[in-house]
C-alpha cells in the first residue's frame, strides 16, 4: 500500500506547486500552453506555426521537454525566440516542479505566451497540472481515429484538440467526425480543430481560437 | 526521498517477479514477445501480419494492452487466437506482476507465441522488464526519423526495430538510414527491418527473422 500513499503525496505536492506556477503565470501576464501527444505527431511543427502567426502582436517563448537530445529545441530557436530545454532524464511527462524551476530561466516580464512542449506521451503528461492556462492535445492523421477512445484522460482534460497532417487522410483510415464526437463526449466543452503543417491547412483558424484565448487572459489580470 | 525508495522497490519487485514469468514461460515452451511503440505506430497491424504468417507453424495468443477500451483486442479476435484484454485503468505501461497474472487466462501447454502488445508509449514500457524472450520496437515513418534519439531506452534494449508504414516514407521527412544508424549505435546487437501492414512489404523477411529466433527456444527448452 506504501506505493498508492506516494502517489497520493506525489500528486498533491504537484497540484500546491501547479498553484504557485498559475500565480506567478498571473503575476506576471504569462498565458501558458501546455502541448501535449504521442511522438511524432507534430506538437512543433504546431508550435513553429502558431508562433510565426503570433510573433507580430505577442512575445512567445518555449519550454521544450524531452527525454533526451535537443532536436527540437535547435527547431524552435530559429524563430528567434526564447527556448528553453528541459532533459526529464527518463522521466515520461513534465511536472509543476520542474515548470516552476524552468519559469527562472525566462524573463517573464518580456513574454505574453509560453508553450510548454510536452514529453511526447499520451498517457502521463495528462496527469499532472502544471499551471498552464490551457491545454492543448493533438492526433496526428497517420495514428488513425481510436486516439481520443483509447487514452481518454488526456481528451477530458484538454480545451483544444488539434487533428494534424491532416492533408494525409486520403492514405489513412481516419474517421474524423467520430474522433470529434468521441472528443466531445468525453469533453463538451473541447473545440476540435484540423490542421496541416505541411500544407498550411487550418492554422489560420486555430491561431483566431488561441489568440483570443490569450488576448481573454492578459487583458483581464 | 520516500519516492525515491519506492519506485526502486517496485522496480526491484519486478526482476523477481518478471523472472518467475520466464521460467513458466520456458517450461511451457512459449515464446514471448513485447511489442512496443508509440500510439497508433501499427502495433495491431504488425501482430496481426505476423500471427498469419506464423498460423501454419506455430500456436499464437495475445494480451492486449490497453488503457481503456478493447478495441485492438476486437481487431485481434477475428484472426480466431486467443486474446485477452488487459485494461491498465490509467497506467501507461504492463508490469511484470500483470503479465504473470494475464498467463493463467491462457491454457500454455496450447500456445507457441505469446504476443504482448504493450501500452502506446515510447517511453514507461522499455523501464518493465516482463519475462519476454524478445522486445519489437516500432516507429511509425509519419512519427519521424528522430524518435530513436529522443527515446533512447526503448531502442538500446530492443531485440528487433521495425520502421512501419514505410509505403509512406514519399510524403514524410524520414531518413531511414540515418534512423538505422541510430538504433544500431544505442544497440549493436539490435536488427532493423522496414514494413508496411497495408502495401503487404517487408513482411516476410520480418517473419523469417521471428520464426527463426521462436524456433531457436522452442528446440532448445
Amino acid at each position: 500500500m506504501s506505493s498508492i500513499r506516494v502517489v497520493k503525496q506525489l500528486l498533491e505536492a504537484n497540484e500546491d506547486c501547479s498553484n504557485e506556477v498559475k500565480e506567478i503565470l498571473a503575476r506576471k501576464k504569462v498565458f501558458a500552453i501546455n502541448v501535449m501527444a504521442a511522438p511524432g505527431a507534430g506538437k512543433t511543427s504546431l508550435i513553429i506555426r502558431l508562433i510565426e502567426k503570433l510573433q507580430p502582436h505577442y512575445k512567445a517563448a518555449v519550454i521544450e521537454g524531452d527525454i533526451a537530445g535537443q532536436v527540437d529545441a535547435e527547431k524552435l530557436d530559429r524563430l528567434g525566440v526564447p527556448v528553453v530545454q528541459l532533459n526529464t532524464s527518463g522521466a515520461c511527462h513534465i511536472e509543476a516542479m520542474s515548470m516552476k524551476k524552468m519559469l527562472t530561466y525566462f524573463n517573464l516580464d518580456d513574454i505574453d505566451v509560453l508553450f510548454i512542449e510536452n514529453v511526447g506521451n499520451l498517457v502521463c503528461p495528462a496527469e499532472f497540472e502544471i499551471g498552464e492556462d490551457m491545454k492543448l492535445a493533438i492526433v496526428s492523421i497517420p495514428e488513425g481515429d481510436d486516439k481520443v477512445v483509447k487514452y481518454p484522460l488526456l481528451f477530458t482534460k484538454a480545451d483544444l484538440v488539434v487533428f494534424n497532417k491532416f492533408d494525409m487522410m486520403r492514405f489513412f483510415n481516419f474517421n474524423d467526425q467520430q474522433a470529434e464526437k468521441d472528443a466531445l463526449q468525453l469533453n463538451p466543452q473541447t473545440k476540435v480543430f484540423r490542421t496541416s503543417c505541411q500544407a498550411d491547412g487550418g492554422i489560420g483558424t486555430l491561431y483566431d481560437e488561441v489568440a483570443s484565448r490569450i488576448s481573454s487572459k492578459l487583458e483581464e489580470v
